[in-house]
This record gives structure tokens, sequence and C-alpha cells, in this order.
């Protein structure tokens, strides 16, 4: 069950709205890495997870989404009020001034519909605290990039608030898989064919404007058998 | 430039057509953690790359795909070939059957077509990165799952191997990050603020149907401080 | 700001899990009408209000809907189980099974999944509580249906609840709406022209399969004027 | 059966293209709450309708509602001219100047394509008018808003044109489900719970940024209760 | 201007319901290639049109398509009639019985809402003829398809004069084309590079399970030039 | 099995870039009409196709579709450079600076998700090529006003080689087609009825702003019977 205070996680105080920034920050909200995807995410991992105390902090992260999705969602809104008035303004952006009145919507900043397409719901929890590790670096890395664009102190203390919250979900989750004994390359429980593990199939290959060829770690080691080109060669099959 | 061969990358032997099996195979061709959507991930984010050793790695891998799309794609093909002749078999998918004549099609097993909102695409590599590692994990299990519904031993003979594959590469991407002296809850160049990332906010809370409160290496460390109930607490604004 | 309590609104008990029916719940969890498209219209309807009281209502309503969303998901769930082991109950839905491993997702009842496309979100209070009064009685419509395809008594309880409630919020945003002294076909600021609203267009005409021309209180009235085939009007035809 | 004359049904004259404009119109012709949803809503709900006095009415308005979306076309096309002379004018959008060579396509003014999700289709009579009535008030604000970003006199003339129809099918609508004898808040066939349609749940309380609680005819009635706080209600918290 | 009469193009009599077979007709109806994404192709296209002659062809057929698409409609209404019951027939299609209360709606056969991706309107009018012509035949085959799982009599007809009807409109486009004095593989206007277009990329070679190389008229002419596995080619870049 | 060329088809060299430009590029990167529809649509037609040499053209053609979607990537790329630098020119298009990095994505020029909607998979060859013929005519006219909006040599000269290389694939389609010995107006193996065939149904009449009726090639002709306002015929109106 769920209950709303009429409180903002953090205090949102916009200096000077800047309605462009405003749409950038609509993916945030209605966007596919944004907070309502993290919410409805990990909201629906935990109504699945059958681990107790996985599914605890399931709901816990999920529901503090829920709360930065608010937080975000003012934050937007105050930046877009230059479109609840009639101008010049709504030119940039007129499905958010004509159909939203100036108001924020589930949309991204180009105007897209926010869609489940963008969740990774498996079912299977380490493969779900997986997605989620990855969503919570994408989710970093876009607030990141936001506040390169901007000054406003105010906005900006949010977006650091935000950015810094995904951090604490990223170790939140990494301890909890960690705490799963699985080892980092181990998924599910079918164990995959060794031979079929070990080539590294070299796919790309040749020199031009593209690069060339390099060797790393993933495919200099001794358990990775390089294979050149392999849809040349006469493959044995089965 | 992209190259083709007119073989296999695995030779796909099925023995009795299953059209329900067949449909559920769509699932990694045109579906959300499907071999397109690896393809297309990894190749784009090898388009973007501007580390010269990853993009090639990015590449091999996203041409692999390729060549695994192929084997699903003729796999799935097999196993609806009683949708390309009138009768019974139609009824469980009158997509396939009456619009694509019984081919395959960039579907899901649902009949949703293949959209790029699948994808994670985010042009900061470490990033990029564990998105593919957690879309290897999540390919894992649903070959894993798909194995679990068919007893055809040319079609497992082929699952397993596109299942190993998956593992092949989430190592590769794995090593690939590690190599990049990041450590695992480092994102990004701006540092998060230390007391915002410390907090564990526990936002579920109370003992029911859906369980009670947990603690675990997640919320209780030397470097977390749980808050309790911080809808409810006075919080300190900024 | 948002907290989770573990327990359900409604406790649900199930008898026998039906994944045939689970499967058409799962249109009130992430189909066009359900509860997360009621709890999102009105939440974020609530973060654009700048009416206090009816800011509080549509927060109050909102919140409620989650709670919603979170029952009819552990009715789903419950109804889904046989998908959680392997065998012929997978046919019936390969996202589900295979995908989910027998767990929810944000997909409708066809497998589609949820858009922000289902909201009706126009930024002016008055229009959005009728947007609202429409999708509670496309809601209630939508439990009553369901209630048509299950014998199971405990699944019958959760779903008049649900039920009921919908009829609960109707009247809620019905006196909200009243109370605002706005006439049932006022709306927004701008008046009507006169002469252009009185015209009752008979566009489509004739007798036959389709059925004939009727005449009600919407075409046969004091401030009505009926004009018959206005694309032929004042029309040198061929 | 239909037949097309070669008339607009408002003659539209437009004195000064302006892209802007033209694109902001786009969200009439193939937007949420547009020409076409209002003209397929209208007529598929009469082609599912089985009383034949209101079946009349829907095709009525839904034959209507096509003249009315050539109306738009028309006028959006006009507006979008300089798109389809090449130069600076394209840059606004791409979409509209390279794919679709400056004329109008079934897309929102964000170039989102129209997809059947906007429509609201109950096959339930009086569900399906209310859903009418609610789409009629968006569309009357849709247009009264698009007034606010032109001056162009002809342009206007036939804003003012179609946004009076829309209070005239409003009208309509709701004159067809008064003379259908249910009451406001009764819907289908089924009873609901009297003693669950009662509470009033106060789900969203305390006192912030985001409001305080407020009473209004909504909660403070002979037949409402208000439930303080449910969630936590007989709940032990941790 | 639009007016519709209450008469079917043709007269639909279905003998035996076949719900199954209803959703297969849905495809018609709602689908990629049914008859609202023809109706609209055209339509737009129409509206667009500069060509006065060919404008009045795109609205006759246009209009022509609306009122095949009512014809469908009717057709898989009737062949749903079984889901407007309480029952076992549900079961196929929940969206229809419980969303739609067993009326048709704009989905197609597996319920993906209908979207105008599906529409090819590129503003150049001789594109947009040789898009109709691919259109109407992905029709007919599939009008040809839906003829083999049926054998009601009255359904057939109906759907053989359909199907008929698509022929007559390739013709009709077929012929408005080539009165254009366009050559067959003449496009706009600007000349295509003469050594761009003489080389044929063998670009998939080998033999295996995919085949083998051919040749036909398509590689092996006058004006071709082959050019084998450009990949591995020192290309001689322009 | 598909092997990649560190090489480009077709060395893109850019003078200054152009971000709003490579917002345009993006069309056909990720767009209805572009590369990835292009290459799927060939790439899948050929693994359904049962025709041995083409199958073969098929998979040629789709091959290099893919080596054309790397050309259009790394062009776009280099366009939309400035995005990668914090600032202005981000404004355009925050999708792509804030999301993405500055990188591109399978999205259309208005930030639309790549979906397989756009694809025409027919499953029946010579349809199939029908579709691939106005597929390749779309493309040529997009190519060809792209060029209308740009001066930069080097990105001219590449787009001159892809606009050339359609009308290259549309004859090799046009000539696969045309030796299947198929008269252009004969599709699948059902005889349309002769007399539903001959009426052209003059469906859009009268005389107005939107032109008059006017004959051609296509409905004056020995084989067409044309029928007035079919809608009117034998009909009683009201």
């Amino acid at each position: 069950m769920y209950h709303h205070v009429k409180k903002l996680m953090f205090t949102v105080e916009v200096g000077e709205p800047d309605p462009r920034f405003g749409g950038m920050l609509l993916e945030q909200f209605g966007g596919a890495n944004g907070e309502l995807a993290a919410a409805m995410q990990y909201s629906v991992q935990g109504l699945n997870c059958e681990d107790p105390a996985r599914k605890d902090l399931l709901m816990d992260i999920g529901t503090e989404e829920l709360s930065h999705l608010e937080v975000i969602g003012v934050l937007a809104r105050s930046h877009l009020e230059p479109l609840r008035k009639t101008g010049k303004a709504a030119d940039s952006d007129p499905l958010i001034a004509v159909v939203g009145g100036g108001g924020v919507s589930l949309n991204n900043s180009q105007g897209n519909p926010w869609t489940a397409d963008y969740l990774k719901i498996s079912g299977e929890l380490e493969v779900d605290l997986r997605s989620n590790m990855a969503a919570e670096a994408r989710a970093k890395i876009t607030y990141e990039r936001l506040l390169d664009y901007t000054d406003d102190a105010g906005t900006r203390d949010a977006l650091k608030f935000l950015m810094s919250r995904e951090i604490a979900h990223l170790k939140a989750f990494g301890r909890a898989l960690e705490s799963m004994s699985k080892g980092p390359y181990e998924i599910g429980s079918l164990e995959p064919e060794k031979d079929m593990v070990e080539p590294y199939f070299n796919d790309s290959t040749g020199d031009g404007e593209l690069g060339t060829d390099h060797t790393g770690p993933w495919n200099n080691a001794d358990d990775v058998k390089i294979v050149d080109n392999p849809a040349f060669a006469e493959l044995k099959s089965r």
C-alpha cells in the first residue's frame, strides 16, 4: 500500500526558468532511463520477487524513485513555466504548450510517450539486479550531462542530489548481487558448453577508416581462443 | 563494410516442427532481449566508440550477433513450417500465417514489432559495457527457459550454442570494463556527494502480505546510514 | 514524497490459479484503462494542478491507484503461477513464461507494453476532471466484465472491491467538477460561436443494413437546427 | 458507405503562412485529441453500436469529424508551404521537409505517428458517450490554445468554427447520455458494494511544498467517510 | 467533405460465426496492410496532391477504402459475436472480450494498435503511386490467404469482392503512373551517377545451407558489372 | 554468417559539421525509409525466400544496405560532433546530446525509435519485390531532398553514392520481378472476379476548393466502367 506526503524529497528552488532546459529534464521524467522507468522496473521486480530481503530492497528503492519522479517533475514544470504564457516560447515545444497547457506529461525530451518497452524485468532476481545496476549507471551519466547544461544553482543542487542517489542505489544493488554467491559471469542454472565459450570470433577484421584489429584482456587470455574470420573458415559443423 | 556468407554459424536440424515453440523462438529473433537487439546495440555503440580496441570488440560481437539472428531465424522458420500450410495451426498465430505467409518477421512472441526502445546506447563506453553485460545476462536466462520447452535434439543443440555464446560475450564485455580502471560503483567523471550517497531510505516498511523489513549488506554496512520512514521525518531541507 | 507499507490494500486469496484469467487481469495492470494508467494520469495531473484543494484530491486518488496496481499485480501473479512451471500452460503466453519467467510485467492482456499514449492530461483542471470521470467509467465496466470470467471467490471479492472504488472515484471527481461552477457544456474560457453550435449536420443518411435516420434529444430540440446532407448543399453534382 | 465531395466544410484562407504554427496544427490532424482520433473513435463505436438512434448519432458526428480532418489538413498544409521550398525553414521540422516533402502526414506536432492507443472504445454505449464527452472537452481546449498562437484572420475563423463544433458535439453526446436514464454515477449493470464506495482514503497527507490537506464536496458529504492514512491503520511500524 | 450512407458497399451475410476467423479478419481492419491503412494513405496523399486529375483519383479510391473498412468491420464483428457472450471463447482474445466488449477496435489480429507508421506518404506523386501499387499487392495476397481459412459462403463472397477491388485499384494506380511519362526506374529529378549504378555488389557469397551464388537478369546484363566480395577488394575510393 | 571489414563502403569526408543537417541524416539511419529498414526488409525476406536465385539477390542487397547504414551513421555522427561538446547546439536535440552523448542512435530525425512496423514482409516473393521497388523509390527521393539541404562537398558525394545505389537496387528488383512471368497487375494465384474489377467507383465528386472530377487512363478505358456516386445508387434519401 502506498502513502503520499505533501513534501518533496528535495526542495526545488529554480532561479531563472529556462524552457529549453525544462524540455531536457523531461528525459528524466518520462524518458528511457528516467525516474518513472526506475520506479516501475524496481517496483514490479519487487512484486515478483520471492527472496524476502531483496524484495524489501527493491520496494525501498522503487518507492524512492517515485519520490524522485516528483522532484524532477516539479523541477521540469518550473523551467517550463514560460510555456504557460502565450508567446514565442511555445514554438520550441508545441506538444507541451498546446496539448499539455505548459505542464509536464510522461513524454521524453522529444515528445515520445513513455513505454514499458524501456523496462527490463526478467523474473530472475540475479539478472534483474544486473539490469538495475546498468540502469543506475545510465541514469547517473544522464544527470551528469544535464548538469553541463544549466548554471542555475537550485537546479544544480537538485540534480546533484538525484545523481548521487543513483550511485547509492548502484551500490545497494551491487551488494545485493554480490551476497547471492554467484560469480560475475555465472547466470541462471544451466552450465554453458565450455568449448563454445572459449572461442573469440574475430568477426570484424581489416584495416581502414573504422580502425584495425586489437587485442585486450577479452581476447588475449588463457581461457580464450581467437578464431579469425570464422565466416570463411572451413567451419567444422557439429 | 559487411559481407555475408551462405552458411549458418551453427547448423540447424529440426526434427518435428512445433509451431508453438516457433512462436516462442521469435522472442529471440524480434524480441526485447533477442539477437537483433544485441546486434544493433553493440554495432551502434561500436560506431560511436572512440576507444579503438573496444570499438573492435563491439564490432566483433555486434557482427556475431547478426549471425545469431540468422541462426534463430532459420530455427524459428523451421518450427513455423506448419503455418505455411492452410489449416488449424494458423489459429495460433494469424499474424504469422495470414500476414507473413508463415515466415518470420521482426516481431516478438506476441506479435509486437521490434523497436529501438529496446536498446541501451549511452555514448559513454563504460556505461555501454555495463548495459551490455546486463543484456547478455537476460539473453542467457531466456535461452535457458526456452530449453525447458523443447525436447527436439537439434533445436536444443542450437539453443545451447547460442546460450553459451552469451556467456562468452558477458565475459568479454566484463573484461573490457575491468581493464578500464573504474571501480564497480564509479560512473562518469562527476563525484557524487558523499552525504547523499550514505543514507539508505527505508521507504517500504511494515509487516504484512508483502513481507517485512530486512537488512543485508546493502543497508547494514559501515558506509550506510539507514533513514527510517523519510517521508515522515522532519527532513532537514537543504 | 511516497512511502510504501508492506500490506495490500485488499487481501488477495486465490483458490485455483487460472493462467488464462491471469492474462486477462493484466489488462488492469498494464492495459489502457488499468491501474497504472489511472495512477499516472491523476498523479501527473495533481503535480500540474494549481488549485490546492483539487490538487489534494488528485494526489489522494492517484496514490490509491498505486495501491490498486499492487493488488491487481499480486492477483494476476497468483493466477499466472502455473506459467512459472515448465509445461503446456506456457503455450498460452510465451511472453510471460519465457521472457518474464511467469511474473507480471507492464503489458496488457495481449502483451502490448504500457504507453503514456493511454493518458489524458490536458493541463486544464476542469477538462482533466472530465477525462478522469470517463476513465473511471471505463475501468468500472472492465472490472464488471472480468467478473463474468471467474468463479473464484477470493478473486471475485478483490475485483468487487476494485470495481466499487472506481465508482467512489467517479463520484469524487464528479463533485469536484460540479463545485467549479461550470455548466456541463461549458469548457475553457472562449465562447463558442452560437450559430456554429446550433446546426446538427445530418452527415449519415439513407436506409440500409446500417440502420436509418433517427431523431432524439440531441437533434430534436429548440436550440438545434438539423442540416440535411451538408456535403451536397448548393452543389452541382457531376 | 462513404462519399466525398470536393468542397471543404469550412473555407480556409491563410494570409501569411507560418510553418511553426503549421506544425502546431498537426496536433489536431494526427495528434492524440485531434480530428482523426475523433472520427475513428465515433465511427468505430457507431459500427459496434446496437441502439439504432444513437448509432445514427455516432455515424453523423464520426462523419463530420472526417470533414474536419480535411479542413485542418488543408489549413496545416497551407502554413507548412515554406517547407516545400528548400531553405532554412526545413530546419524546424526535418520529418516534414525531408520525408514528407513539406506535406502533411498523420503525425502529431512532435512527429509521433498517430496510434489507435489514443482511442477509447469500450463496446458499452453509455461508457463510450462519456469518453466522447471528455474527448470533445479536450479538443475544445486545444483549439482554444491554438487560437492564442495565431493572428491570421482566416486561420482564426476556421479554428473558431472547429472549436464551436466541439461544443455542439459535446452537447449532442451529453443529451444522448441523459436520455438513457442512467444516473451520473451509475455505470454498467453491477451494483458497487456500498461500504466500499463510502470511504474516502486520505492517501496524501502532510503539509509542505505540495500543499496541505483540504476538504470539499468530494470528501465532506453525508455519504462519504474520510479514512486517514489507511496505509498505517492497525500497523505496527518497525 | 464526407457523407455517409447507411448501406454497406457489399452486403455481408455470415453463416456460422467463427471468432478465430474474426480475429484474423481484424488484420484487414486495423492491421498494417488493412483498409484503414489504405484509406488514410490515399486520402492524405490526395490532400497533398497538386496534380488535379490524380488528386481526384486518390480521393476516389481513398473514399472507397473507407467503405471497405466498414464492410470488413461488420464482417469481423459478426464473426466475433460469440465473444459478446460470457464463456470459453473469450479466452482466445481477452482484449476483444474484456476491453472491447466483443466489438471491433482498430487493432490487428494480434491486438497491436493501428499506427501511422504503416503509411507511406512521400509528398512526391510518382513515388506515392508506386507505394500504393505495392500496398494493393500486399492487400490482395492477404485476402487470398484469408480465403484459405474460411468455408463460410457469405464471408467468402465479401472477401472476393474486396480482393478483386484491390486489383482494380492496382490497375488504376498503375495507369496513373504510366501516364506520367517516367521510366520504370526513373525517380525524382536528380540523375543517378552512372558509374555508381552499374556495379552489382556480390555481398553474399559462398556455398552452404543458405544456398550458393546465382545469376539472373539483375546481375547478368549489359549495363551491370558484378563486383565480387567488395568488402575485401582493394576498393578504389573515389 | 556475417563478416565485417573495418572500411567504409564509401569514404566520408565532412568539411564543416552541421548538427541540424546531422539530425536530418538520422532519417536515413533510423527512419521509416532509411538504411536499417532496407537492410532488415531485404535480409528477412531473403531468409524466408525459397527461390534460390532471388534469395541470393535479396541477401546481396540486404547486406549492402548494412554497409550503407554504416556510411550514413558515420556521416551523421560527423555532423553531430558539436553536440558532443557542451553548449548551445544541444538545444536543438536534447535526446542526442543528453541521452546519446552526441552519438547516433536508431531514431529518426524527430527522435522516434525505429520500429519493425516500417517493414513490408509478406512471405510472397513477387509481392515482396514490389514492396522493395517502392521502398527504393522512397529512399531515392529522400536522398534527393537531403541533397537540397547541404553544400558540403564530401557529404554531397556520399549522398550521391547512396542515392545512385538505390536506383541500382530498384533496377535489380525490377528485373527479378519481370523475370518471374507475372503481369504487372497479376498478384498471387487467385483470379479476381472480372465484374468486380471493371467498375471505377467515382466516390469523390463535385466541384470546389478540392478540385473537380477528372478522367484519365485509369477511369477512361475499354475495361473500365465508371459508376458515379455509388453510395447514392438506388437510395431513397431522407
